[in-house]
């Protein structure tokens, strides 16, 4: 588990994923080079400012030489194409790696792109709602699941340091196939993302009621929703379009245990609905056991702290 | 604006609302009596231990003697109940409320178990997932809405009375009538918590992801709707039973966006998900900047803090 297994790391792609590695691994791993590459130029600039790197690359075919790792944290659906940028500096000894939210059809696209090297794809499963380099933070990581997902025939001695790698920015590790991932992320949370773009949506296309009047009143459990609808668009775009079987079969459960509920209150089944919110109490228990969720009520969100004041601070309008 | 309009307050029913209201009234009413009662032995001895009142009856007919406020916090669907049941000791100028969050079938319960009586309803837009009468503080309201539902004929100076109440315990109030509000809390409240009680129900009946996996990646977006989820069981019921139209209207609105998404995804439709996904981010800035959520990513989760832990500090299993 030594921390310094990678002497220099490039990061593709510096994003709130991409910018938090990058503060992590100059956090947690000081004898580790990391070299920043985005193919925007204002976030690079916007990158050095922050010091996400100790260096940032101008150019997509010079930012991986010298690296032994090389992580694309860009949306899933322009992974080919940066890894394809990025090829004419890339040593074959190095690992390439990645963060993107669905597996089976980013490892594809990066076997593709780098033919003959090591591609080892990985997901952390961390976020917030933001966006952006000014997003990113060390502490990201921290008692998240990072899930590797390595190919059958994966260099095992790379396969180990990466392992390594993650736990010294704070993950926990598993390791599963890419198509048994996409199916649990899918539930986890390509599915959630999707039902919470629908409501808010939904909620800002009433004619009986108002936008203003969904955002005053939406502490009744709106607005936990906005939150998560609040995510980067590009991202999530691409992860509908490759995830898109998993999704349309979880997709499918949901609707059919939707309708059931709507016929229960349809029909003014009383136990039913007793039963069914009964038995999802369970799940929270084991989310807080787990240490994956703030155990205090309303997430400890400040407006509980008693000072009165939502953080926003804002007036009625 | 005076805080002490009333100088006697029942509440009837000490769980997270009538507890709240207990320790507020005492904190920001100190003028102010405050007696409490429940139909469950238990809480009221949990109640007295908590000092969640000045007195705790412990007979629903002597609850209301002496008071000029009578405030209703049960389930919904047993405010006609606990009416009838509290009408012995009730003055003929007491005014009646309650903190329902569906407002029309409250409205003619209450009224019809408490003829000749002043009702006017009102709905705190407050809460978090917790229950029960441990649950309660005394900044619950501060810098929430809530909702007052006049019927045509009500009292203008009890009403005055009512706002005054509700803004001395740091309560922003509105006032509508039942029949909007209950559209507007259809879409800001009771259609969320139908779809996380979904969703979370959903995930824990899959036969390819188990119920630990789900649990273990529940950061990717999940977890948030498992807080809501852990909402009172019995208050749910209620509020699904006893709001149903407008339910049943909102869910309808919601089921044909979520079939555009699911074709969208189909036919990978990338330009119609990207343009949905950017609207939904205008909402969550309205939300913020109106102070009815908090700014910091992640609602200011703990495990953001940096140290490292989520609160609930539990071990991989």
């Amino acid at each position: 588990m030594t921390g310094a297994s990678f002497g220099q790391v490039t990061i593709v792609g510096l994003g709130l994923l991409g910018g938090s590695i990058g503060h992590a691994v100059q956090a947690y791993l000081p004898g580790t080079t990391v070299v920043g590459y985005d193919a925007d130029p204002d976030v690079r600039e916007a990158a050095r400012g922050l010091g996400l790197a100790h260096r940032i690359a101008d150019e997509a075919g010079e930012a991986a030489i010298g690296s032994d790792l090389v992580i694309f944290c860009v949306p899933v659906g322009a992974m080919g194409a940066a890894a394809a940028a990025i090829a004419p500096g890339l040593s074959v000894e190095a690992l390439v790696s990645d963060v993107g939210s669905s597996k089976a059809t980013v490892a594809a696209a990066l076997a593709q792109a780098l033919p003959g090297h090591h591609v080892i794809p990985a997901h952390p499963v961390a976020g917030t709602e933001r966006s952006g380099p000014e997003a990113g933070f060390a502490a990201l990581f921290r008692n998240r699941w990072c899930i590797i997902t390595p190919p059958a025939d994966a260099d095992p001695v790379l396969l180990a340091r990466l392992v390594a790698f993650w736990e010294a920015l704070g993950a926990r590790v598993e390791t599963m196939d890419a198509d048994h991932h996409d199916k649990v992320l899918a539930v986890t949370s390509h599915l959630p993302h999707l039902i919470a773009y629908t409501i808010v949506g939904t909620a800002s296309d009433l004619e009986q009621v108002t936008q203003s009047e969904v955002i005053k009143y939406s502490a009744g459990g709106f607005r936990d929703f906005t939150r998560i609808a609040a995510s980067d668009p590009t991202m999530w775009r691409d992860v509908f379009l490759t995830n898109r079987e998993a999704v349309l079969e979880m997709l499918q459960r949901f609707t059919e245990d939707l309708t059931e509920l709507q016929k229960a209150i349809r029909k003014g089944d009383g136990a039913f609905l007793f039963d069914h919110f009964t038995r999802t109490r369970a799940i929270r228990r084991g989310i807080i056991e787990m240490g994956q969720d703030d155990a205090r009520p309303d997430f400890g969100r400040s407006d509980h702290n008693g000072d009165g004041q939502g953080s926003g601070g804002g007036e009625p309008a």
